[in-house]
Order: C-alpha cells, then structure tokens, then sequence
C-alpha cells in the first residue's frame, strides 16, 4: 500500500530505475485461468518501445518482457505475476555530466528534498522508462477484459502543439507511430516534430482513451469513483497535467438543456458524460483524455541550481522525445485497463449476484 | 478500503444519505493535540450550507455537526473523530413522484444497474447532501495544515457559465456568496442565475484552488503522486468531469522553452507545474482547477425511463442550484486539504529525519 | 487503512469512547438486498451486555443501537451501514480518582507514552466496551454468511480459571450467561466467580469459535492466509494473548502420521487442521480459539506510578468482570464471522467463476 | 491490497513459485539513506537455507539474492527495493508422479478447490520456498531496527517434538544448525532427527522470538494493534498452527493478583504482557511464540484422492525437513521484524512530534 502499486484488488506493484539492473512489476490478484504468455506483454511494450522511429528517443531498448511467477502451463493460476524487463543499454555516460544539476521541471530537485539522495542516472526513479512496467502490467488486465468481458481499450493521438487530429477510425491510429487518427495528415506531425528538433525545442499533447464494452455497474459510488479511480491512473503518467471524463472541461460553459444524455429503451440520446454517472459505468463508452506537457529535457539552455543550491546552466542532450505524448497513447490505455479491471473485481465481490428488475439500455442511440 | 474511505493515514470514511437519519464521518489517523471544538468544522459546513441566499437551494438544514468521539478538553487524542449531522428538513415528499423515473444525468439508473435498489429519498448516497461530510473532515485536515505547517488552502469560482473572472485578490472571495474573487461582477452572477431559474435552465462552472506553503517533498513518485491523489480526490467530488493541475490543458499547445520553471537561488522563476514536478511537492503554490457540470436536475421536461425500462418524462421540481459550482468552493478546499494532509503524514513515516545537502529554494521568483 | 478498521472489502470502522457522548461504526462493502434491521444487531449486542447476571459488571446500558445509513425498505443498499450506540450510564465520578494514576496491565501508561494525552474516562478508547462496537458489525456479516452461505459461526467457553469445559452440544451454551457448554456445571463457575470476588481476585478464560459451513477456497495463500487473518481478529481482541487454529499448540509434540487429515472420496478422516492448509479453508468446520488474560481491573491494592512518573498505589473498585472470558463469546464470533465474510468476498472477487475438475469432499469423515 | 503484499508503509510484496524461473519480492517504503547490499540479505537467507546440515532437506539451492533496485551508492533510495532469487535446482522429476495426487495437510486440494488450477511442481506458491522471501525482506527490517533504534529481534527453538529447551543465553543459539539455546542438549535434538527420518515420520516444534529495545508506543489501538500484527504475521507462516503472545496460553489459568506487571519508577516487575498492552508496545520487550506443526510431507503411506476426486494412495519421497521448526526461526524473526518496521512508521506518521508528560521507565525491573 505504499506509493508503488496502483489498484485495491487487480495490484500492480512497480519497481525500477532507468539504469539500475532492471525495472518490472508484480500484478497480484489476477483471476486464474487467463491464457497468458510473455508475448502478450510484449506487443504493447513493443508499441511503447523507443526507437521506433527517428521521431522518438533513439535509446536502444529491446525491452524483451521475462515472467518470473504466476503462470503455469499458459495461464495464470492466481498467483502473483511477476516481470522483469533487463537495463541493457544504459550508456550512463550521458548524464554524468548533469548529475549534480538539476534538470528544470523535472523531478531531480524535489527527489533531493524529499529524499535527501537521488539515483542521477537517467532520471533514476522518475524516468519515463518506469511507464514500460505500467504498459506490461495494463496488457494483462487488457487481455482479461477483452476476452471474458468483450471490453476493448483504444488511445489515439488527439493533439500535438497546435495540430489538431480528429478521430475517424481507429485503423489508421495503429499504421503510424504517432498514433494518428488521420493517415494524411501524418506528414504534418513529422515535419512539427523536425521543426522542433531543430529549434531544440519541445511541445505538448492530448491524447483520449476510449474503452468500449464496458458493463454498467462499474464503480463505488463515494470517493472510489471509477472517474476518480481513473483521474488518479492518468494523472499519474509523467508530463501529464490534466484529465478529463466525457466532455471534461466544456461542460463549463455548458447549459443543463443541452448537456443532457436523456434515456430512452433503445439507448442514451448522447454521451456527454463520458461513460460515467455518479461514479458509475453507464454501459455507455469511457472517454477521457490527458494533457501532456512539453518534454522538459530540451538542449536549449536553461537556469537551475546545483545539489548545493548554487546557480548553474543546463543543456540536456541525452535522448528524448522532443513530445513525450507520441509514446503516451499505450501508457494511458493501460492506466485505463488497469482501473477498469480493479473496479470489475470490486463490483463482482460486493454485486456478483445482483439481478436487478431494471434492463440494460443500449449504449448509445443516435436520437 | 471499501470505495466510502479517502486517505491512507489520514482517512475520512463517510456515510449517509440524503433523507436518511444522518449523514456523517470518522476521520481515523488524525494526529493527537490539534485543538478542536465542532465550531471548527461548523465554520466551513456553514460557508457550503445551502439556502444561504437566494441563488442556492432553499432547503433549509441547519447542518448542525455533532463530535462522537476522539476529541478530549478541547484537543484530539489521536483515537477516531467520528461526527454526524443529523438530518431534519428530508421533505420526502417532493421526490415521491420521481420515485420510479430515472433523472437523466444522475446516479439513479447506474445505482439500479449495479445495486438492484435504491434509496429514491432526494438521490439517496447520490445526493450532494454527501459532500457536508467532505467538508467537515477536510475541515480538520486544513486546522492541522494552518496550525502546524503554516499551509493555507483556499479557492474561489473562475468562471460560471460564459462568464470568466479573475483572481485578484483573496478578501473579495469570502465577501459574497459565489466565491466570486471581483466583488464589482457579482451582480453579473446574480443576473445569470435569475436568468437560468427562469428558463429552466443550468449552467457549469470551473473553480480553483490554490495550497500556499506546502513544503516541498510531499507526494510518492509513482503511482501515489501528490498530484495523482489531489486528481482522485476532486474528481470524485458530484459533477466534476475534469482536473488541472497547474496550467493544466493549456501545455497542449505549450512550448517547452516557453512552459519551463527555471530553478534559482532567489526561486523558481514561474510555476506553470502548479507545485508539483515529478509527483512530489516542489514548495510553490499547489494550483488545481476543477469543471463542474451543469446541475442535472432542472424543469425542463426530458425524456426517461422507469425502473422497467419504460419510456417516460420526467421535470425535476425540488429545491436545487441552478449551478452547483456556486457551492463546490469549500468542497474542493477540503478534498485538497485531505490529500495534503494525507500525503504530510505519508512523508512523516517514510522521510521524517531526512537531511537534505540541497537548500530549499524560495517558491517563486518573479523574475 | 488507519489503524480502526478492519476488513479489506467488508469493512468494519469503528470509533467511540468509554464515556464519549457514543460509541459505533460503519460497515463498507456489504452486498446490497440482505435484509436488515437494528433487532438483528440487538441481538448479540443484548448477548455481550454488562448487567445480565449478577456474575457480569452491573453498569447499566441498553446498549441500545441505531442505523444511521445503508439500510432501506428493510434491506442493505449497499453504500455504507452506520450505527451508534449512545452512552447512558457513564458514572465517571467513578474513575475520577484514579484518573492521573495508571492501572497496571492497562493501556493507561502506553496511551500516555503514544499520543501524549488521553481520555481517562473509564478507560476511554481503550475499554471493552468498543467490543459492542464489533459485535453490531459482527451481526451484519452473521447474517449474510447464514442467509447466503449457510454458514454458523458459534463460540463457547472452554475454560475458565482452571475449570475445563467440554463441549456437548450447543443447546447449553446459550441457556446460561457464561456460554458454558456444560449445564451441569454452571454453579461450580458461579462459585469461582464469587470466590474471585470476595478474594479482590479475577481469573483467564479459553474460549473456542467453530464456523460450519465455510466453502473451500477461502483465504489468500501467502500473508493475507484465512487463518492468519482470524489470528489479527481474534488477537485484537482486548486481554486476549494466544490464539489457535485447529490443534493449535499441540501440534508441537505431534508426529507427523498421528497429526494428518486424509483425504477420501466420503470426506477428511480427521480436522486437525481446524478446516485451513495452506492457508485456504478446506471446507471443514473451522475451528480457533483465544486465550484471555485475567481481568486487570482488580481491587486488591498494586504498585504503580502517575501521569509524571511518581510511585502511587492503586486498587480499581469499578464495575468490572472478574473474568473478561465470560462475556467473550459473542465478541469472538463476531471477529471471526468479520474475516469470513470479508474472505468470501475477497474470494468472490478473484474467483467467483473457477470450475475446478476436483469435487469437493464432505468436511469430516468419522473414520 | 492483494493476499501477497505484507504492511501498511514497509510493505512487502512476495512472488514465486517452487519450481518457476524465480522467486522474489519487492519492498516498498523503506527511509531512504539505510546503507544496504545483498550481503545484508544474503546473511539471513543463508541462515535459513536448505542443505546446511544433514539433518535438513538436501536440496541444494545456493539462494543467491539480487538486487534489482532501490539501492543506489550503497544506500536504499526511498524508492522500491526489488530482489531475486534465482530457482537453480528444481529438480521437478521429483515430484511428477505425485502431480495429480493431493498430499494430506498440504495446500494442493484446497488451491484446486479455489482456482481450479495448480502449479504442482514442488508445492508451487505454497511451498515453503516463500520463506526465503520473508527472509531477505525482513533483512532490510532488521537492519534498520537495529542501526536505528537499537531493536534486536532473535529467536530460538524452544520445543521440538517433546523435546523443552530452555533458552539461556544467545550465544550458543547461534553456534547449531537448529537455533537451539542449549548447546549439550544439540546430540539429543540430532537423535530425535535420526530416529524421525528412519520410522518416516515428522513433528512439530516450538519457537519464540524476543525483540529487545522497542520503544514504547508502537501498535494501533483497536483493531492494527501490534500483537495483532504479529500474530497475523506469524500465523502467515507455513505450517504455524498456534500464537502467543508474553504468557500465551498460560494466562488462562493464571490469577489477576499473580499476571500483573506492575508499574515503577524503576520499571515494571514483570512481563507476562510480553511487551504489549492495549496493542500497544510497553518498552518492554516484545516476547512471542508460535507452534508448528510436523512436517506433512513424509513417506509413510497415507490414504489421500486424485484430482478427479478418485481414491489414492501417497508416499512422499522428496528431499524434506523432518521438522519444519529447524529452519523456522529465521522466518519467525523476520515476520516480527517486519511488523515492527511497519508499526514505526505508521508511529512516525501520526506521532512523530508527541511529546509526553509522563517519562519513559525501564524495561523491567528484578523486583
């Protein structure tokens, strides 16, 4: 129950620094009887994977996924599922020379504080690799939900700096690796991108996640809402500064007449809400999205401090991302998977047997 | 842990419903020695109540707070703080009519669907009625931050409808009864809350909060963020369908030249982070938004179901804000001050004897 | 997860002092639909009472309980079940001079050396009386586990002083108010306790719990074990030091091939197990028990010291049992029917649709 | 949450299999700045390995653990410590011809009975290879009790068979492969052993573990009470059947007059509390036992079924302790030591700037 693990009864426990041997995780609380294998953790490790592209970080990683625990004969058994995932290509060499300054709006400064000692290398702790243990553990709670619950869990790229992507199908978010959801217009986001690189700069992205199939009934109503549960997920990815459910922030300009999902037995007349009401699933799609911010780690110089607190300059140079949200679509679908499989098991402990005298209306009825 | 407790070391578990007996708390974990009479918590369940003017329901609840226990001359003890708030102006009868039709945009089908029965009496656990329990633990939890760590958790409306107002300072806030932070555009609230009572009609909001001196360090690095926490606990407030946490979803189109905190000896140079890097406190302002949707319940007529699935039509005629974001000012306050206050006592157990080598920087610089 | 709840999915807060204005809980997780009143918690509150026989203490509560919340149209919503039990009869006049002395084997020392402070009223926090507090949460999971389950979960006294009980039936153990399963052999306890009496004297007592009925497959294998999570209940228990599954502490001079259960198609030819291996309950009855401490609270005179260290002399003249067992038994029950059901819904979570291709055996096989 | 994670803010999470790539665990809340390297664990974990003597099972398994993280420069980071043991001689054959049928007193029909599905390769998840794990994290533990506050948790073996030991000092406990306190009294414990192996028999033991130094006020009142701790702790452990705490079972028929430790300026003149009252930790030391039960695995034959349920007959032949309690004080210690870790914290969290009143007295006095 300490900081490292996300969820109250699907528990993923995390662990791991950029450099150190080896960075992995524990899922305990998997229901047994899952088909599971190593590749299955692999192909979405292998989406979030650098070096992808010449537009992500050219780190070498094969991020080959090893399970230790908890699978026997091809499926799991109900024991704790552990994962390694071996640091072979750290070249710490690159960040010796800022060890000791901090790296402006990264977590450097605020580890000295809280810690009073910090691993320096490649950010250590607060390294966006560590999002590699939540994409391996969200593929199992993917594969469990879309298998005996037909729930399926889709991100897409929704903006990047000033261009923004409308969402048309999801075929084209998986032929390109920005997770574009329009073919045509990824040339646009590669020439941002060099244009970026060139400027040493770096710029922010949106990303949506939607979950379809969702049952309704998901959820605690007070406090452990399944909006809340999934504001806590998201938020937790590094660079991301803002969530929303449904129409998020454009409900406040709203009117109650216009924002309506009214109900009628063939369906919800709309989804403003997002797939949740009073904590709840509806039974309708989840719609969220993140706000990403820019990458911080930029070589254009900036001021900062050193671990004694004197004035000093920095210039990163090491491999980054010049958006982290062109990696960020895996991370948030497994965030979101993760928080979708904990609330099913917490429904089905307390309402497994519930049969209520009211049916289930269809999703969405376009009325 | 059930989905009715906030907090790891601080928690406030919360019961009730709207026409119920009670409402009420138990804060467990609280330090021993804070001082505290239930004047304390009045204080603030006083600035949330409604019927305090003309512009909020007119339900009449004193929300008089009783203190059970864990409280001893004057000062806690360290054992639970539990209190109720006794309910005595229910007028169930308002609600008899809407008993078997779902209001649109409430919890009413999700409850039915997960729970197969409901409390019907005024949305029953729904019921924003909930939220006096949020106020009056978070009530306890900000005496602490103001008394032993010199914190300060305040927060005020930014923008109602289409109507955006800007901070300028934090007297006029607690002057009129919108948290309005510009006296002179209090009538302009007043005008649109008169207009949407007369077309039968609501509208959103947004508000924000802001914590002043947090001490840097607070905050898990993954997983348990401060920024995460404070992310589950807004969103779990009633009609909240979105969070920032400092410039929130304008990093989108940010530049990271343009969206950086440089670090100086003198200070940070801005705070676009919003007091938060890496998860962890950075001993700036916490800054953190919230988007509430327009009140559901409104008299224009809608289209519905019953509890069989029948098509029906439902107006909402009871007592309610035309805007919940006018009263969710201490509701936010309280649910940052419980995670702050959570999150003080996580860093005590895990770093309380840590000696930093690195200086504190002063919050911010303008420079 | 403060240090005054128990449970992981049925969940049991408490709070309440001696001689606060009341003591009670809130039970969190409980399915919804269970039907449910105050008489069903008044029920083994009446069996822990004080004040049934002249054999117990004679302080005088109803101990009469109300539901706050949880409950509707006679049944369980499932959101939060609160209850309160006011304190009427406090006398603390009693306790008034011995307030700044502590008793010796009570927590009076260690309140004062943790927080700093305490409420000496009757022992505050620290009293048995809180025991009421678990046995109205303890009724609520009893009811569910008979009307669901079919499980029954029933404790006697088999010990007391060096008076050794055996159990016959269970029709005795309810005909008198020392849970003595041996009718026959209630005056010879009478006339301990009256000799305990008149000597300022008090002795230990051994109860056992039995729970029938309980399904194979309960309790998680490594650390949260069904039997390690009656240890923690039963051990929270006030004056109690020992606790034992099955054998218990006989099984240290055992062999091996005396000590086993086998196993047969018509069933286990043995329970010295008490119905847990490895762990996981076998579908046996599952049989523990407690060991309590004499009464603390005694009137012949001991060395002690006060509130700053001093040498005083005490002699506790209150009302209290000269034996805390006797009125053991329904608090016993209830922390086991506490873990039971939170393990059947711990259980239903993870594996509520497991086929498994092995039958199951009958519990115990007289063979 | 799950069933393998152990603490509250020292959290250990344990996975692995007998026979699986590895087993290993992850700690999580450990302060940062605690010196550590793999020696510190190795110490303990070669303490209790298998194949140290021939009178404990022969398999040979170096138990080499690695640390994956959380440690940097030598020092524990604040961030998740990960370690891993390498399975390196499994030796399955062994046990494929008992794969489908069930060993009595073992965990193999119950896991079948609650995830339908097993790991039979050496016992699987329930093997006593676990231990290992609760070994090397309570290393950490250990180390931090002990260079910090001077806590020093050992234990001995105090029974085995019919076999009393009594402790007299720790020296020789160290000096014999079975923690035994007397060291003349080793060739009769080596006879038993001898004698047990040839009639292909087992038996049970006793062990007790003292924790010298604690502070007083470690333990939450009601319900997480440090005894209470403990004995889930201990009872968590493999084949432990039955725990006590200070007098244990002896308090039932003990007198009030005689069980008292009463309280003075010198300190307290006895300490039948075993360190504990109210749950909470007196200053004295922390005194506990558990009883465990003989080995199950022997080779005299037993009646036992199949995994269909069938009648069968089982031999186990493979390499097995004739008593579990030879290796059991290790994992007896770490258990404790990693509640007291955990209940310091949490300590430090709530009271960490408690000043009392009333000075601390010694922890006992020979009066």
């Amino acid at each position: 129950m300490s900081g490292n693990t996300i969820g109250k009864l699907f528990c993923l426990t995390s662990f791991g620094e950029s450099h150190g041997p080896a960075i992995g995780g524990v899922v305990d609380g998997c229901p047994p009887g899952l088909s599971l294998s190593e590749a299955d953790l692999q192909r979405d490790l292998d989406r979030r994977r650098p070096g992808t592209s010449k537009f992500v970080t050219q780190r070498r990683e094969p991020d080959r996924v090893r399970i230790l625990s908890g699978v026997y004969a091809g499926a799991t058994t109900g024991t704790p599922i552990a994962f390694v995932i071996e640091n072979v290509d750290p070249r710490s060499y690159d960040y010796d020379k800022i060890k000791d300054v901090f790296r402006p709006n990264h977590a450097d400064y605020v580890y000295m504080q809280k810690y009073g000692r910090r691993d320096p290398r490649g950010g250590g702790r607060s390294s966006a690799r560590e999002t590699a243990v939540r994409v391996a553990g969200g593929a199992i709670a993917k594969k469990y939900l879309a298998e005996r619950l037909g729930v399926r869990v889709r991100g897409y790229l929704a903006q990047i700096g000033a261009l923004q992507l409308r969402h048309e199908n999801w075929d084209a978010v998986e032929r390109n690796p920005f997770f574009c959801p329009q073919a045509e217009r990824v040339p646009e986001i590669e020439a941002l991108i060099d244009r970026l690189r060139r400027d040493g700069d770096s710029c922010g992205a949106r990303v949506e996640v939607v979950a379809e199939g969702v049952p309704p009934g998901l959820g605690e109503p007070v406090y452990d809402r399944l909006d809340a549960d999934l504001a806590y997920a998201l938020m937790s990815i590094n660079a991301v500064k803002g969530v929303e459910i449904g129409d998020g922030f454009a409900v406040v300009a709203q009117r109650g007449t216009q924002a309506r999902d009214e109900l009628t037995p063939q369906g919800f007349t709309a989804n403003h809400s997002g797939g949740v009401l009073g904590g709840i699933s509806t039974g309708q799609d989840i719609r969220c999205a993140i706000a990403l911010k820019p990458t911080s780690s930029i070589p254009t110089a900036a001021r900062t401090i050193d671990a004694l607190g004197q004035t000093a300059e920095i210039r990163t140079t090491g491999r980054h991302d010049p958006c982290v949200g062109i990696r960020a679509t895996p991370i948030a679908e497994a965030m979101v998977a993760l928080v979708l499989m904990d609330h099913f098991l917490r429904w089905r402990a307390q309402c497994a047997d519930v049969r209520s005298p009211t049916p289930r209306i269809p999703p969405t009825f376009a009325g």
